[in-house]
């Protein structure tokens, strides 16, 4: 993942242009991602697809010609989506288009203007210190024009028709753990998910601009939504923090009581916060009208990071293991996803005899069945058809994997059985 | 209001009387209220009103005709609605007769007998220590004979029918945090609703006698229970105690979450119980075939301080700024209740593009929006028609004045509803 | 109960045979107890009945002859439900057959085989370790053979045909905590059920071999299922542990109140926890197609003390004071369940005039009234047809004895009404 991450640092993203076709025809080499795109001018729900934004060069040049600040040294320099300039501009008009973060004083900022016609540059505070006061010139060789808008969606059928989402955001440029972590653990775990032998559910992965592009996905696809029986944002996984699990809007969606589990279950340190309106596309996919019942996973905080934002969230900041145990644990989210069936006891009158199919000890008197005679009569009691093998999972304690091949025991000797289309929670 | 207070402190109020009328009309003299009346006799709910009671002198005389005890010099020495006796007692049948407290040997405690034609003095148990067996002349020149219950209301008419009750007690004697605190901050508090340049809802302020009068009330305006929404009833607000909030008998109506998020967003110390049948009227409000949806709001609780009932409870331990605290945040639950409206997201596909309808910061990748923008993104999530204003405020945490600001820019802008007739919680 | 149980500890008890006969027999003297059978071969819902197991003698003899493990010493040395053996055994045969507990090395384990052909012996590790390698005799004079399983039942009716159900294990050898002393509290509760004047409901107590005697009393009994208003499982009694509430499996019925409600009250220890699926009968009373609504009784926690299953749960490890007081708490379980009716507030508008009824104190001012006319508030306030005396009890925090004397009072005075046939939670 850190090679993938490294590859792409460099390219300078935004929420349209070049920088997203090159990243996600990069990602293509790794798994069967779809490049869709819509027109500048297409109304998607209650937003519009903007003009697309490429970037040739955008520099401020001393009297002397001196470049200063040069886009091509860290594309972090020009505020994203500025419009073309080509003049020179007094010292004064130059203030209001600086930004620079006193409090980090060589750290670059990284600002935007998606919607607004504006342009400027960010600097380290330390340098703008150090710029003398004079008339620079201003060159941004930018294009602002019709085009499209891209965004990358791989699909992985299932036996069914249901599927569970996962997205993450492609827009920004030279910052690693936003959204270069994010993109990395989606394009593995979406390999992952395309060579399992079997799939109970589709599993699509997005990998859409912020935003506008889960606005999009949403708007082209309306029919699907009554399809998604949840999924998860994926964002800031590579930083050395504890995990941040925020819920979905209702907070008692499946992935609400899933992900919790595995988190527990792997023995990591990790927090739970409620559902808030700002954050990354969650926003989108939880309004009140979508509801898909979807969670984001983090491990530094949106907006809650001293280098979020900023030159400072870099390469050097990744931390390997991290996003490898983000990986593992949207694997085994997935795993809970294909497990998580409703059975119904199929002798619920008292406890069915175990030790004459051979599914018990034959010695009595020791201290509690272990394992797998744990899980077989945890089933036999909690499956009246109302508990799904997640709840069972939660209420016992046990997971979810030795729960299913308990059940799969029972369902050989017809002590339980599925309940068809199950839509557990 | 402590000049209010002062004023009022040397009436001899009860629960019927001239002690009564003085107060309600020196009160007519800030409000707009009328004065109500009942005569003696007549069936309310379960109880009748009783005979009216008036006090001419009262004293315990030695042999030597001096005034042992004399009514002129405290009103607490004579058990409330004792009646007339003008005789010599015996040391013997006097001791019974006779209260004091010997925990606190300089208080008078206060004492009643409304239902019981009972008499007897209450007395400082140093006093009583001193008392020389003897024996003395009771003269209690007081009156019971029928005449009228009164009752103090006034109205304040909103754009609706609905409205929200305050009530507090008028029928104790000369004691200063109960009753005089809870009359002082429900007139002042009157005097802001009248001033109110607009109302949605009527406000009712009932100064009513204790538990009689609550129950005269209600039997009087039965056809008003189902237009009453919640309310509050007033008591001991002016010690130097943080807030305590019992709740309403259900303990989930709209005061039950309002008066909580006001003490929350004024960061006052306050405590939350549990409604319980012993207190204020609270006990008839929320009795189970009425249950208005009132809690009670007190600083000091009831029977629940040293100089509860005492003539301790006396205008020296009044603080005036605790005494306007509590007006304040009276205020502040009007305006919650008048802001209290429910709202349907009327774009709750995505997002609405707050930007182009200048809703927005037009620079991106700062930290998240503060202030008004963090409020409108929060009430297009919550706003899905089922959720009011207060929930929304209490979910985000964001005071409920600037949800309504925002509210009002997402109406102007065809982004929000309001649902009509919303009554909600 | 601690002669009782003296006096049966030596008896060689297992789920079918002489001992159960011989133990129920006893009781029978103390309590009006059916004795129940079912033969061999009955299909009892899942199950069937096994073989019927007596034991004559068994040891394991050296080659002198000489015994150097005797049933007659300590019947926990056979594994409870070998099948005859009569032969030289090698040593290396010998060692799966022998169970020892290494971490206890003076404990003699205590271990079964019901429903698998096998045998063994059990016996100290000091001893196992000092047992020469040799070929011994092994010598086991038992009969698995057709006959019948026991269970005692004892039955008191009550007023209407609803009934509650006590039952423990009575199953286990030459142990003392279990299940003597579940067996000992049991008898003696039955003594005092038997004696109490009236009865509204009626009182089984069930002693059953664990297990296959649940399983069979619920398949003979299936009518009366919906007769069950709830129950108890009583076990491990006997040591200084504080007491362990096991839950039923909703968490939610009437005994789930009940109990805690009844120990919160006496002021006595105890854990509360969630129900799980290994344990005592409770797991087929309350399994899936049954859940009578039984939660179990415990001071010590099933398989949760050292001394559990092996010669040390002996004689010596009882507190008489431990069993006294969990009768105790039965007995008070019982009180709650024959108190516990729903009534109706027949003057719910504002609180009724205890006054002048004879309720209330006569003199006013005091602080609150205590006891009965505390418990008289609560109930006017809470007795809206929905809250059961306990509910009353469990949110007011007074005892359900007071509650019930303040309720008769109050029906006396036709304030309160009993709702007829309520089926209290």
């Amino acid at each position: 993942m850190l090679a993938l991450i490294h590859e792409l640092f460099p390219i300078c993203r935004s929420i349209t242009g070049e920088g997203v076709r090159q990243t996600l025809r990069r990602l293509q080499q790794l798994i069967p991602l779809e490049m869709h795109s819509l027109p500048s001018g297409t109304p998607v729900l209650d937003w519009t697809i903007p003009p697309e934004w490429n970037v040739r060069d955008a520099y401020l040049a001393n009297d002397r010609g001196e470049r200063v600040l040069d886009f091509r040294r860290n594309n972090l320099h020009l505020v994203n989506y500025s419009v073309p300039v080509d003049r020179r501009v007094e010292w004064s008009e130059l203030q209001p288009r600086l930004h620079s973060l006193p409090a980090h004083p060589d750290w670059i900022p990284y600002r935007t203007s998606y919607y607004r016609p504006e342009w400027g540059f960010c600097l380290s505070d330390r340098q703008r210190q150090q710029l003398p006061p004079a008339t620079y010139h201003v060159r941004i060789d930018t294009t602002l024009e019709p085009g499209v808008l891209n965004w990358g969606e791989a699909y992985f059928p299932g036996e069914t028709d249901a599927e569970y989402v996962f997205s993450t955001h492609v827009c920004h440029p030279s910052l690693a753990n936003d959204n270069l972590a994010g993109i990395a653990v989606a394009a593995f775990l979406a390999q992952q998910v395309a060579s399992r032998p079997q799939r109970r559910f589709g599993y699509r992965f997005l990998l859409v601009p912020g935003t506008i592009g889960a606005i999009a996905w949403l708007a082209t696809r309306e029919a699907r939504w009554g399809k998604v029986r949840g999924g998860l944002v994926l964002a800031l996984l590579g930083h050395d923090y504890p995990f941040t699990y925020k819920q979905s809007s209702c907070g008692d969606r499946e992935v609400d009581v899933a992900l919790p589990h595995v988190l527990r279950q792997r023995n990591v340190a990790f927090e739970v916060m409620p559902f808030e309106p700002y954050g990354y596309d969650e926003r989108q996919y939880e309004s009140p009208g979508v509801r898909l019942g979807m969670g984001c996973l983090m491990r530094s905080r949106y907006a809650g990071y001293p280098e979020y934002h900023t030159s400072a969230d870099n390469l050097e900041r990744l931390h390997p293991v991290r996003l490898a145990e983000a990986l593992a644990v949207c694997g085994d989210l997935v795993d809970v996803w294909e497990a998580n069936r409703t059975y119904q006891n199929c002798q619920p009158r008292g406890e069915p005899q175990l030790g004459r199919r051979g599914l018990y000890q034959s010695l009595g008197g020791h201290s509690d069945a272990q394992g797998i005679e744990r899980a077989m009569l945890w089933l036999l009691h909690a499956t009246d058809g109302s508990q799904s093998l997640l709840q069972v999972a939660v209420r016992s304690g046990l997971p979810i994997a030795q729960l299913q091949r308990a059940a799969d025991l029972l369902c050989q000797h017809d002590l339980l059985r599925e309940i068809s289309g199950s839509a557990a929670k």
